[in-house]
């Protein structure tokens, strides 16, 4: 086997953890002896073994660490945080040399790391495969734009007829897209580290917001923008299980606060202005106070519109279902902004789309400005 | 070579008559002798040769017709119209076997034809290949719609944002899609007999509604629905060249008709209603006064709210373009009907779709009724 092959080992691993390791990023590794693998792993839940420490634990003799080549998607970790740190792992199995795929693109990180490992005498090198690298990247695009920008990654998501609706004028939407485009909802739900809906959805649909159809080992944190303490107690999110973080205003109803506390839940405080949040200001605080990298937003219009006017969605996922509603001065369109858009030239235009078929439904992704997130890449070697 | 192969032939023939040979179905036929195709030919322009005349014609050596076998992709015709019936010209070539994909749906047709070949000598068979036999029908679907319904058959296009809009507020739509989505819709309206729109898109874009882009034998009649004489003497469809067909009401202005005829253009009377045509009437009178097999409408969102409500549409093409827009309860919508609609199962939901990237846009195809379709080929054998 290949350098090459092993690198592509380790971004298979890095997938596994996809959906299970959140808010750490999604991280695989390889342990390579005799050109064989001998080991494999990839980062746990929160709280449990990073990739590095996986693949240790995993292997069948600790003595066949001892001069192997670990292959690793990302700068191993260099601090203690629920976890010791990565690089005293493999120091301490005497790993002879470390192949990384992407750097950290927090720089004390990854200068901090390297330093460590050539210190105790580990090589340290970096992959020239661009493809792999992109790979690994993209995996984790949210994490390393939070790290960046302070901000999580923001994706919106709608179902929409093939006359561009997503409700009838009554808000009636189930279902616009086939079963196997629910299901795929939810394995994309499971992605990111927060689901959102905006208060008319969560008034009109009272969604549960969490996975369902698929196998789970967590609950993504469920994001409830309520500004005026408008949702009422028999709220799927203040009842289900899963963990939710309501957003309200500064001066909550003791009634509204006991509401969350009997169930459970969080809060979180925000001034509002004429009954809206500054999303902008709420989402550096839920980067930084909770460590959220993304947010998986799923209208409806309203939301849509506030974060499209403030330039706050970074990615969308949109799928189409092959009906015709018609009714088009009525039924309901996905965005909705506050100003009257004069010219198809003032139009967003998505960039590295990419097009796939869902049962009987499209999906296409596109991202709101790719440079910005591929000029995150100048930090991976 | 095998017999599929010659059919295969004689299909590809069809193929290059497609957009040449309106309002003759595009027909292909190749002539086979010890197991070689000596000859191909399809049809060409309305009043010139069929495929059958074109193969016959095409042929090196008339002597080597004798006892050759005839593979054709339609029935051939047995009457006389704009030329004499290519019954005639097999049997005075005495070609020996005539092998048919689809039978022509008009029984009368078919059955005299099979008559006065075998009576002459001439063996007719009938294709066994399903595949072959569907792509030469789906070739001709609107001249065997229109035989078999009195209707011609009717295509809606439009291109719309990832939103689901096909123009701003203020009517703004050039461009939602790209150049390559543009010369592809080209390429769609010469495959059809007439183009249309509506009246409000007529006077708001004033446009051409002809074939530019792509090389084009035949300029397909433009449709031009004004039922209150609103179209100003300079509007395109007045001064320019290609064929227009006016539908006025039952009282139109002098004015008006002999601004019609000074163009050398046509029109025809219908009785209007609040100043709106009922298009069954009207397309009724367009497949039997004009012999129109199909009409590819082009929007705006009235036109096809109406042609929607009236149950008219046979088939959608929908440009999809990688734009955002937002401004939902502003910008124009692909159809408006005139009532509310309730729920999203009342939604029509397109069968047989199919989906293709050109340029930067998806274009989704689909049927509204894709079995009515299909009946059609129990006529073929």
């Amino acid at each position: 086997m290949s350098d090459i092959s092993f690198q592509k080992a380790a971004y298979a691993q890095a997938c596994l953890a996809r959906g299970i390791s959140n808010p750490n990023p999604a991280v695989g590794a390889v342990i390579v002896k005799n050109n064989k693998i001998i080991s494999r792993g990839h980062t746990s839940v929160y709280g449990a073994a990073h990739a590095e420490v996986a693949a240790v634990k995993n292997a069948a003799n600790s003595k066949h660490l001892q001069n192997a080549t670990m292959y690793v998607t990302l700068t191993p970790c260099c601090f203690t945080g629920k976890t010791p740190p990565c690089t005293d792992i493999i120091i301490k199995n005497k790993i002879k040399k470390v192949v990384i795929a992407n750097k950290d693109n927090n720089p004390a990180v990854y200068r901090k790391s390297e330093k460590y490992l050539r210190r105790a005498g580990v090589t340290v090198s970096y992959s020239f495969n661009k493809e792999i690298k992109k790979k690994c990247f993209l995996l984790n695009e949210d994490f390393f734009y939070k790290n960046k920008y302070k901000l999580p990654f923001i994706i919106a998501k709608y179902a929409m007829t093939l006359d561009g609706k997503i409700a009838t004028y009554n808000g009636d939407s189930k279902w616009i897209s086939s079963v196997a485009a629910r299901r795929k909802t939810h394995s994309l739900r499971l992605h990111y580290d927060a689901i959102m809906a905006g208060t008319n959805t969560l008034l009109k649909d009272n969604p549960l917001l969490n996975i369902r159809y698929i196998r789970h080992k967590r609950s993504p944190l469920r994001i409830i923008p309520d500004a005026s303490n408008k949702l009422p107690p028999d709220a799927k999110v203040f009842t289900s299980r899963e963990p939710s973080l309501f957003l309200v205003n500064q001066n909550p109803s003791p009634a509204y606060l006991e509401q969350i506390k009997k169930n459970n839940k969080q809060y979180m405080k925000f001034s509002t202005r004429n009954n809206f949040f500054n999303f902008k200001t709420v989402f550096k605080k839920l980067a930084t106070a909770y460590n959220i990298n993304s947010i998986f937003v799923e209208g409806g219009s309203r939301i849509f519109g506030t974060l499209f006017t403030a330039n706050l969605i970074n990615k969308y996922y949109i799928f189409i279902a092959p009906r015709i509603l018609g009714d088009g001065k009525n039924a309901v369109s996905p965005i909705t902004v506050s100003k009257k858009i004069k010219s198809i030239k003032a139009a967003l235009v998505l960039q590295n789309t990419a097009v796939q078929t869902i049962g009987t439904d499209l999906l296409i992704e596109g991202y709101v400005d790719f440079k910005t997130i591929a000029n995150l890449q100048k930090y991976i070697a």
